[in-house]
């Protein structure tokens, strides 16, 4: 329902006083008299996001740190705090509650983030994690989902696809890589990965008002993409454009300064994907010529 | 569980980097190059603090936003901008979700707060809504819990008790109360009352190493709270010190400015309760003497 649902409530809020930039970006910016502030907020659920039983409460700790440092990333914010909530399930929340917020602290120190503050409490659902993270925005502006130009070239970081075996729960948010390529001033347009490459492309055309048209061959498939090809009933390929949660960083280039673009940023790949086009929509481009590319993944036999 | 978890959080994140106010207080304050901030979080769970069959989610959406601005009142922050997050159940999910969503705008719109963002997820669970609320503080510096001194009046704004038979969804943020009364510069510490008078009392002498003395005759009894001493089998002065979610205001005032409070601000009365002592622990002022009191509301007969 979050498509819809988020363009009504961006209607629906008109009236109400404005923030610099509101619902429907990766996070919020909210002007101040000094630097701007960026905000982002994401609730993982038991049985959705996280099986607790399978990886355990420090991973799911980790997991809600990364997903909301994945957002100011693609933003090229700076963090600065986060603040957790708890809806912990009666049987051994004490328990549950202390290894979520040591997988939390882990994560925090990894990223010189502080623990701002947040809430607890015990109830008879299954656990829900939740976490608001809070940062600073770079002076010279961030990026923003809506930059993208007809020229542009797609970049993005990393290796794509097949998060499930594993990587959805162990990721490093790409503050380093952002922190790193902002100040280049080569980056039009950004967000992170976490619907899948297509969707997320697809939101970036959409804010940006043009369409993108990818090199199949180009796009980098993860390890576990291949692996779980061989039993999932689809392409490596379409793993690598329709699973979600890679928390890997989608860029709009300038292409008059792709040049300086690194290859690589403490050992993350950055490689050209494509280029954005005029004609509105996903358009994947491969020997067989140009098609229309779906956003979930399915390809073209 | 949460005292214990908050004293053992604050303590493991210790390493972590600082801000200006961390775990600990009503809301989080983090120093900027223009104002501090103050964020706050809170979420509410269906069966634990609503029921949603009863009240409606358009209630629960009002609630949320109320609970969250009580904390900003309570620093005396002026409230920016809400992020809300939603854990919705599947079975009608969007018509919920709008619902809840119509109850976040109409109480933004009443304290002129902006939507900044925010979440939705669609899970096999019960509802659980969540929102972190962002304001800037005075520039004369926050209202805390850590500021009351031996002498300091202790003053309650509106009346307490019975919030159960309806007030903990219905009530005002003392946001204009908070607002009108900073300036003055007569509030020395400061909560809110959501956890019952008696415990949030003792929040602020633990915070302020002091005592507090109440004169049990002083305290304003809802109406509520005498309705429900007819069959709870409690008084209604127990239900006023005992009683949970009234969202009034705890104050700390200087006693060589009282004469500076107004009776009322906006027809909420300001009533002095006691005193603040330098002997630790609450302690109860009657006809029968000064004895010890009970936090969670019994009063010796």
């Amino acid at each position: 329902m979050e498509h819809g649902f988020i363009a009504w409530a961006k209607q629906r809020a008109m009236r109400l006083p404005k923030i610099k930039l509101g619902i429907g970006d990766d996070c919020a910016l909210i002007e101040s008299d000094g630097s701007d502030w960026v905000v982002t907020t994401d609730s993982l659920c038991e049985g959705t996001h996280f099986i607790l039983a399978e990886c355990g409460p420090q991973a799911v700790g980790k997991k809600l740190v990364g997903v909301n440092l994945s957002d100011l990333a693609s933003m090229a914010a700076r963090p600065v705090a986060v603040f957790l909530s708890l809806c912990l399930p009666r049987n051994s929340a004490e328990q549950i509650g202390a290894e979520i917020y040591e997988g939390v602290c882990k994560a925090c120190q990894e990223y010189h983030v502080a623990i701002g503050g947040g809430d607890t409490n015990v109830w008879d659902g299954p656990l829900v994690v939740h976490l608001t993270a809070i940062g600073t925005a770079p002076k010279e502006g961030t990026w923003l989902r809506s930059g993208a130009r007809p020229g542009d070239k797609i970049v993005v970081s990393g290796k794509l696809g097949g998060s499930l075996l594993g990587r959805h729960l162990d990721f490093e948010p790409r503050l380093r890589v952002a922190q790193r390529l902002h100040p280049l001033g080569i980056v039009q347009a950004a967000t992170d990965i976490s619907d899948g490459l297509g969707v997320d492309l697809l939101n970036i055309t959409v804010a940006s008002r043009c369409g993108a048209e990818v090199d199949l061959d180009k796009i980098p498939i993860s390890d576990a993409a291949i692996h779980r090809a061989m039993t999932s009933g689809q392409t490596a390929l379409e793993h690598a454009i329709g699973d979600g949660e890679d928390f890997e960083l989608l860029l709009a280039v300038d292409p008059s300064k792709i040049d300086q673009m690194p290859e690589s940023i403490d050992g993350v790949p950055l490689t050209v994907i494509g280029t954005f086009v005029s004609r509105t929509g996903l358009w994947s481009r491969s020997k067989g010529g140009v098609m229309q590319m779906q956003a979930r993944g399915y390809v073209h036999g």
